[in-house]
């Protein structure tokens, strides 16, 4: 399973935009507003950064992450061909699901998390373009 | 700048070489006692899990990173072919340096972290393999 992407929650999606572009020379693959999140994917060549911004008065995981721990990586993104399959593998491991069953993610992307009490504290997310 | 790897704070690196095996099918690339930190690489095809378990009685960043924050991902490492000059561009663009000069890191590599406070909440390193 390749690495995708790493999930970072910010305040200000645009700041790190440009601050990105600038010391990582990483440019804007995709973005769009996903829900109640501002989503910006920057293009790392092998993989990208996902920037979620919360919009006012969103409430959900990305806002609490940034009320209780601050901007910072929120989720490390493993690309695989079949998120069902590999929901399954995790499932007989033992590994406690967040989603059972894949759900529709940003940049029509099948996506499913798996919950970090039972990963070593990583918030993994299975991703299948 | 690609995606090289993600760093995961741990107290028990060898549960997470077995469980990221079976759900992630990752390999071990590199293993090696690092300083104070039980280092291990997991090869994801395009980049690395570093799994980073302190020795007893360590200190530093990781233990001080567990005892406040618990298990999870600590840092995301971007590869660059000259470290010197990719701090050179962030301290231009004003951005705080952990590490002011490259300096050997696990794996016979070169690296160099940015300060979180400029980069977004990020600990960003850069590595030069």
């Amino acid at each position: 399973m390749e690495f995708d992407h790493a999930g970072v929650a910010t305040d200000d999606r645009d700041a790190l935009i440009d601050l990105y572009g600038t010391i990582l020379d990483a440019s804007v693959a995709h973005e769009e507003t996903f829900g109640e999140l501002r989503v910006a994917f920057l293009d790392m060549g092998n993989g990208f950064i996902e920037l979620l911004e919360p919009t006012a008065d969103a409430q959900g995981p990305i806002p609490n992450y940034l009320d209780q721990r601050g901007a910072g990586i929120h989720h490390l993104a493993l690309r695989t061909d079949d998120v069902g399959d590999a929901l399954d593998a995790a499932r007989a491991a033992g590994v406690e699901l967040i989603d059972e069953e894949p759900r529709p993610g940003a940049w029509g992307h099948e996506v499913a998390f798996l919950h970090p009490e039972s990963t070593g504290g990583i918030l993994i997310e299975f991703v299948e373009h």
